[in-house]
């Protein structure tokens, strides 16, 4: 389930950032994967986007996006798709390696942007920046401007372990580090190339954040729905979380204040919270449903989850307000994953959404 | 990427032990959820299912399955699919509690069977078999019998606790433990209905136990491609598991031991292990892939996973194995889950097999 105003609301919120900010936004659309949702970003004027997978550069092309960075280090295995969707729009890639630029290089046939993944603190992927890597970072952005199929376009780093804080002071820190290392970089490569962007993007630095130093451009994507995880780490509050699950309920077990849903691991995946209100780990909070929107948490959660059912502790306010075959409403732990598994939205207003198939 | 003849090999095994207990096996289709690994099974004689949702059992029904057990609890929002469904097989439903099975029998337009749930230990759904509860269950069968439209079955139960389970003696503590409480409600019902069927199932004791007791059928499901989490409990060895996920190498960092694959939460879900060779959690064992086949874990293991990337981590001798562009083979600690967003099956001889689509 879906609350369109919220969502809009959300995109609104990031739009103004960027614009107080003086940065460029390029949202990043994994986490929606609709064309409609694509388009109340592109009603605020957004035109600039990134995603996740080729699959997803493809459906969005397909919607009339026409400058999509593919942020993920490429897959060479897929240069024919490659190929053929540089053929279309400006398509921008990542790379962090010289010998993978290379076979790129040699299996393009259509111009591409190409920047360097640059690892500013997060440690997953990118050259991290360090003394001992610049020299590799210059040679990278020479071999990508020597060939005439590969526009330097700038680099890309990502604060994704902005994700273990838990308040703002912390996001603070992990956001002055990494934008400290993307100055380095910066610096470095300015003299031969004084006009490249400089992308960063996770949903805790841009939803509290008002500076990004040296970076040019925001690429957040969670913020459009937020979800527990957000709300933990203090990017939102509950009350922002535009998604919701409406899971049929299937037992009830009083006596040891639960309920079981039809709602599992393959609705939920299992993202679970440990930091909050109970012992058990934390796979959703339940809200109430009122009128034609959902309220603010009761205090019953999702404790567990098995492939199809899920266990819902009840606090004693709800022991008695659920019956088999209604409904119950779960703010989720995780929204990219579970709008993922669910496939579609139904917005509060009653109107179908529809996302890329999984498959 | 599926391995046919360990599949077929596994769905032999426990036929074996099925036939060996005299005990009717009712494989539980919720793992693979296709139709042309449903036949393998019928080859061997099958001819009787469990699924896990009325979307299962719509999609078996299209392939000709006609007894079909809805092993969850009855979701009273569906009565219309359930009605269609029943009016062309025989379909058997569970239920708990009197208000649901009484809400049943009112929208019932067409026959079906009727089981009740039994929770045996595992505390998850089904009326605890207890003294206290020895009135509910049989008011609840007679309410089962005395409509014209629900045939009592009998029982199901499902010890899932025995997934909790990592060695032999634990899991026949647990299984004796549930088959005494499941011997107590048989006994309770003998008098007044001697010919039940008494369902069990759950992969770690249909793997390793020889006898049931009172039950007289067999529900496990996950064995058909097992995967970690079986191998951690005790269920098979790693030998045995019929599934493993083929994911492109993006970035190597080797400095770190570390390479990153094209494959996140969005294909392997969270689900891991906590208790094997590594101090990181596993999502996952690295195979080596050799001819047409892959070999046994080489100690390298997937460690982390964000929405669309995973982190290995790399035994010493899989350091210099793998560069961008190659594929690497990991099996998964949830193959159900796993094999839920991958959508779709390739066996190691180039086959390609379907699956129920998710949406």
């Amino acid at each position: 389930m879906l609350d369109e105003q919220k969502c809009r609301s959300n995109i609104s919120k990031i739009n103004d950032t960027a614009a107080a900010a003086r940065i460029e936004l390029r949202p990043h659309f994994k986490t929606h994967v609709s064309h409609e949702i694509g388009n109340w970003f592109r009603e605020t004027g957004i035109s600039k986007i990134a995603v996740s997978s080729l699959k997803m550069a493809e459906y969005f092309a397909a919607a009339g996006w026409d400058d999509i960075l593919l942020a993920i280090p490429l897959n060479l295995r897929t240069h024919k798709r490659i190929n053929r969707l540089a053929s279309k729009l400006q398509l921008s890639l990542l790379v962090e390696d010289i010998q993978t630029l290379f076979s790129l290089q040699a299996l393009l046939s259509n111009p591409v942007s190409v920047s360097i993944k640059l690892d500013t603190g997060y440690r997953r992927t990118g050259i991290p920046v360090e003394e001992s890597q610049h020299e590799r970072i210059l040679q990278l952005a020479r071999a990508i401007q020597d060939h005439p199929l590969t526009n330097f376009a700038g680099t890309v780093s990502h604060a994704g372990h902005s994700y273990h804080c838990r308040e703002l002071l912390e996001i603070e820190q992990v956001h002055k580090k990494s934008l400290a290392a993307l100055e380095q970089a910066a610096q470095l490569l300015y003299s031969q190339h004084p006009e490249l962007i400089h992308s960063v993007g996770d949903t805790p630095t841009c939803s509290t954040m008002k500076s990004f130093g040296a970076a040019n451009e925001l690429r957040a994507g969670n913020y459009v729905f937020y979800d527990l995880t957000q709300a933990a780490i203090g990017s939102c509050d509950t009350s922002e979380i535009a998604l919701a699950m409406a899971c049929p309920v299937i037992a009830i077990h009083a006596d040891r204040q639960e309920l079981i849903i039809h709602g599992g691991s393959v609705h939920f995946a299992q993202d679970k919270i440990e930091d909050a209100v109970s012992p058990d780990p934390i796979h959703g909070l339940v809200v109430p449903f009122e009128g034609s929107r959902w309220g603010s948490p009761t205090g019953s959660y999702l404790k567990k989850l098995s492939q199809e059912h899920g266990t819902v502790h009840l606090c004693k306010d709800d022991i008695t307000r659920y019956k088999p075959g209604d409904l119950i409403f779960i703010l989720p732990v995780h929204a990219c994953t579970c709008a993922n598994l669910m496939g579609n939205y139904l917005t509060t207003q009653g109107k179908y959404i529809s996302r890329m198939p999984t498959h």
